[in-house]
């Protein structure tokens, strides 16, 4: 009986078992239970406030939704066949433990408003939690940047050998990323902070209900100025599943990297055991599993945000049924961001380094720029010096030698102002340290790059 | 010590709980169990045929296995801690069930072409149940066409009132999409059905395993011919979320016109209580929630293939664990089609439509293009006719009266050709009757199709 | 000899020319004509600062520059064979018009952190202008407002009638959306305007390029501070075609709302003859194609966000030709959003209204949320006052009439409540009126929505 | 007077320019020129043969079309101002050429049924083209996987280096891939070749034109049976699309492969010059740029399927201005194709491979499988083995060597069954021999790939 169906009153004809399943959402949204009761006993407040029941009601109401939270938080809390959604349930819960007052609750509110109001407050919450994940991997990024500053490594563009670098700058190179998803999600946050309660079905709230009240008593730093938008309104929803696509693809480039650098001929890292895993037929094998993951999950988040962007364009105005299917999405991508996080901080905190084998890899022809440059500062134009340099990279091949083992005549034939000093270029650590304009390889501004994110996760 | 982890040989780094379940799969691939078992029992066979095992050891295996598959079906298998994956589990049960002789089973194989196999017996299995329902559907479709080839409606383009048709003419139209889905499916589980298994890891397997004895025994028409190839190719899952993702596209579509169809202003239908809902504010509301979801679940199947085309594009060759993503998309979206297909089906079946609405929608200028053919048989050029009908629209509107309304004067000012006969212009049966070219409105055409749609239905 | 590939001093190979054709950027980067030409000139200058070149020199490169721009401007720039892309194109020229001074220019310079500097400086001169188009669309959706606030028409759920609101609150409803836009556009302008210049190919500039200076003169609030994150984050890209999807989604919702809005079954609206076309075939015919592009157009949109991703996520670190990938998308977003937010205002300003017709499709069962409301007043529990006024619906059903037809007797036969004055509920007016909560559809609320907006768009 | 828009008799509004450019499709559709014509001239024997023009009326359309098309073959055919699609043109320029009679080719004809048939001929064609690329690929793989067969490399999974393989097989991998990708688009080719002409703007043809003539005539080899769907459908876009994303996946994994295998850390391949680019900094860089083209283009792909597939799938039955948005993702997706097939191959067929360094990456715990599998032909079971043979690998890296060094001793502390022919292990030849079931990687079952392609190739 207290379990019939909330919009029962109307309806004879028998229902189809496949539909009432499609139609259910308790089996997904009941993670709203909080956020549900908090919404549920604010409301009730307001009601109080504006003489819809009286005070002893309002109190009756609160408690009894304090416990129906507590049984969702002891577990304990049942939930019956008729409870098609978090709402109903927890109504029809309340009902039970308080009686009939449990029916004023709703009074001039709808479950347009109220599912807006519970998921806002949900998602507002999760978010701060994925923030902090973030700082927590940009923090582990930096503090192991300044412990291994002095490794140095090729950098690569197109996966070939361009020039050297410090492994902490391109360890860096991730954590500016991260910054950026940090920054994103604050103003996502931010924005969609705001209280659609009060917007009824669609037209608003008739009874005057204090929606400023409520928003404070929420955490709302404001209120929804038109009803239709409140319970149309999803945005809020895009924006954290493009923020996780974004956020993903950068850990999937993050990951790109590792398992290139823990292959057997690059030999640059090595994950720990712990982010490991072996195979089932090949005794030798240390598969990098967890950046493989990482990697893969990127396009399942993408796709939860691809199928909701094309679920909520299809719709018109207002509530429509299209978006019970704003749900499922966000709640996997939220907990999938929630561990890769966390994951990709582990992998990243735990990975040995091979400092001899990223030395290995740098190869003379590495510094040919530094060749054109050279003889830029003797006074040619750069576009002479890059053919020249070119040139000395062939040279050498053609001698089947290095760069560094051609004679002086050698680069002499090749441009008179070469000279002796030309063997001064020969060092990785120097190339390295000449890039020092800000943003460069060179200890001074990789530290400089250390300070300003260290400055910016303690102030923020 | 069963539930030891299968490649826990080599190390020896503690682990992160957050990794590991990240890495564990059994939550969803437990759905995979009868085929584990299926191709379980499969390879024990294959094992004695070549002698790596002996017959009694053979039927060991396959009578532990139909033990193990007992229990999942009776729903008393338990998952233990360290069953990672669906395969892991199996064979740790087995372990227990018949000692020993479990560790022989996995001889040559490995989880790569385990897995693969597993996945190409289920998606083939559920393919062949959603062609079922796809063929209900259509069978649904004809049926209604066939009863009320009499309902007249007015046809829509731009969701302008276009031309009068048949309401059965207009069920049809989705008929013949859902009949390419049917034939897209037959064509897909055909090119699916080739066996993996002896594919190895990736190189092949070493013990002159008979793969066409395996294929034969799993119901594979084919072997796969290429080990790198076995062990790495989704292309069967990303024809599957496709196939899923069109035909959704068409449900999504029907699921449209009718939520038009079904507003108050149109009135041409009223879905049944069973695919309906209420509001829990307003009192009078009926909505078309199924039609609703149906628009919406379109997004979601399309979220599925998006993200797992995004992971598949980003590996390298074979293996690579980015591919444990290939699951969870897949069973979705055929769970998502088995509801949707089924719900299309009763809704389509149980909706009431109302004939005289439909009747009131048609209005006299949707004979405008036949009074453009009335001039063309009367032999003046069609570009000069559809000007005409034009200017006798702007006449009828400038009168303010509908075009049958208008003088035969009226109608001779624009043109000398027409004559008293106009007025057999004016009934839009007639009109509908006149399109009786192949794919045409008329009542002979219409039969047609339907006919050629209970011949396919029954033949293939 | 001029068009000699930059970089052709290595190769000796023949080329493919279906491959020069693919590896071309000319035919679409060369919009970047303008940007190139600022940052080479601001780069000129950095250049005479350090030393590099004379003060003689950079006014030989800035003015050269300037004659260059000012061909493209006037459109006798003549792109040559060997052009492959906006900056060969633009150096080639520019050492045609100055000789060997042309050559220093590219010193430290990459042509990956040229093109990252160019295509920022675009964006976000680009976004400025559709930051401008967002406000125009606000505006005039406002004024609209403002105009007609006491049309009142049917609001819908599910597309069924629900509760009369007012035109204004429908129209303000979108232009909530759009002030979220802007401000979203508004946030990401910020963060993209960064400098990448002096990142070099990936390692830094070696000759202590003043980048704070750079950034000054191009209008960048700031220097990117890792160069391997300036040539390698395409963030900025990712960012605007979200947005652009987003927005698009907004304008196709609004768009599916008017094109049901202007069937012949609603007539609410007429949208001008300048945005609507006719049928070749069909002379009555009035589409309303430009409502249908818009809704068309956001599926693409959301393609080139989509495409965008997928190679986005599926590269490493740095650059790699891949990213050549990032313009055409983001070209045609802007280009989309740049026309569909015009075309948008246009139509939304010179469309008609039927106001008679809206009235005509307000039903009196879309009061029976006000009979509940009548319910509460009188202290009956919501959850009671529901099913009565439900059961009201149903009454006025089986008699054939609608409800203000009914007895006072028939509502007291459901609730001894009821009383003489529930005559007075039968006033949609009233009913409107009545909702005059914070964002309500109240004279008063919808009133103080068209303030606020106001206020943001004057002060903003 | 002759480029007056064809639907413009019943419009006085004045345009927007923006909404004229918006809705004009002719500057891609013109792309349709031919398949317009064609279309044309059937239509105009079909109406000959039911009487509607008279057989010169016929003759002199044919001819004027002929005309026509030879105008745009010889680039001589002028775009006028009010040309807005290639139909329009086309007639526009007919009349011109031949007078009043073309005012009759449209008769019972609509754009809508049009251009669903003018599209289908285009698409059909050139899907016909792809086909013959992608069997030229397989054909360069097939051949070169033949001369290569005894070049030996690592197999990888997880980009770890897991088992010796043939090169021929991992070409092979794809070639089976491919040809996957050619049965696909013959399926699709045969689906989509039925004809839509006759279906009017959405109700049929009035005049009983000869739909089965019509169809023979175009090399149709169906008619489709119903009127709507002939208007409404644009499945075959939607798979074409599907099929280009797919293959361009299989070319994004294979072009992975190269660009990793092309890194100076592999060194397993070198692309020739003709496919690859230098550095505008760096001047010795040479990158594999065709590869990493050809990995982003299929981002591009699927963001054409992305859009088109949104677009779609948000519009009621019928024809739907949204559906202009058809043809350039279509046109965009079949030329990226075109283009990438052919590089793929050019690539495939001049890279240069390095036997000697794939030889060096081939390491002896790579053959630790085989020490399992040396054990299971001793007799011991498999998961021993597997345990048994990790332990070999950890005993190995303990002692600071490679297990082929490792003494008997050594290997019997392990397990007894070791025996001297252990050493017969450490042969990476003999482990590819070893794997000789159908599709492994002996020498007899690669060679068995390349007859059953080559079977295929000639045949099919």
């Amino acid at each position: 009986m207290t379990s019939a169906k909330l919009w029962g009153g109307r309806f004879t004809g028998a229902t189809d078992p496949l539909m009432d399943a499609f139609n259910a959402s308790i089996h997904f949204d009941k993670r709203l239970f909080e956020a549900d009761v908090l919404g549920s006993q604010a409301y009730a407040k307001a009601l109080a406030r504006i003489g819809i029941i009286t005070s002893q009601e309002q109190d009756l109401l609160v408690n009894g939704l304090e416990t129906v939270l507590n049984e969702w938080q002891t577990n304990i809390f049942v939930i019956q066949p008729g409870d098609e959604d978090i709402h109903t349930a927890n109504e029809r819960r309340l009902g039970e433990l308080v009686g009939n007052v449990a029916g004023k609750l709703h009074t001039g509110r709808s479950r347009n408003d109220q599912v807006a109001t519970d998921f806002r407050i949900w998602a507002r919450d999760e978010s701060k939690k994925l923030l902090i994940y973030v700082k927590q991997l940009i923090s582990a990024t930096v503090e192991r940047a300044e412990k291994e500053i002095d490794v140095i490594m090729p950098g690569y563009t197109h996966l070939q050998r361009a020039q050297p670098i410090r492994w902490s700058h391109w360890l860096l190179c991730y954590a500016w990323s991260w910054q950026a998803d940090a920054q994103r999600l604050e103003e996502i946050i931010d924005r969609m902070n705001v209280l659609p309660l009060g917007s009824g079905a669609l037209a608003g709230n008739p009874f005057n209900i204090d929606r400023e009240l409520l928003a404070k008593e929420l955490g709302f730093k404001n209120v929804i100025q038109n009803s239709l938008y409140g319970v149309s309104d999803r945005d809020f929803v895009a924006e954290l599943l493009f923020w996780a696509s974004l956020t993903m693809i950068h850990i999937s480039r993050f990951s790109e990297d590792l398992i290139i650098y823990s292959s057997g001929e690059f030999g640059f890292v090595t994950l720990s055991d712990a982010y490991s895993t072996g195979s089932s037929l090949m005794p030798q094998k240390k598969n990098p599993d967890s950046c493989e993951l990482l990697r893969g999950k990127s396009g399942r988040v993408f796709g939860q945000m691809s199928g909701f962007f094309m679920t909520y364009k299809g719709i018109p105005s207002t509530y429509n049924k299209d978006l019970q299917e704003d749900k499922e999405p966000l709640f996997d991508a939220v907990d999938t961001l929630a561990g890769s996080l966390q994951i990709t901080t582990g992998v990243l905190s735990t990975l040995t380094i091979h400092p001899e084998n990223m030395k290995k890899s740098l190869s003379i022809d590495m510094l040919a720029t530094d060749v054109a440059e050279y003889l830029v500062r003797k006074g040619v134009p750069f576009r002479e010096t890059h053919h020249i340099a070119g040139a000395a990279v062939r040279t050498a091949e053609e001698h089947g030698c290095t760069m560094d083992k051609l004679e002086l005549s050698d680069f002499q034939q090749l441009h008179p102002a070469f000279s002796q000093d030309i063997t001064e270029i020969w060092n990785f650590e120097k190339s390295i340290e000449n890039r020092s304009s800000l943003g460069g390889t060179s200890r001074a501004t990789v530290l400089e790059q250390i300070h300003k994110l260290k400055e910016w996760l303690n102030i923020n």
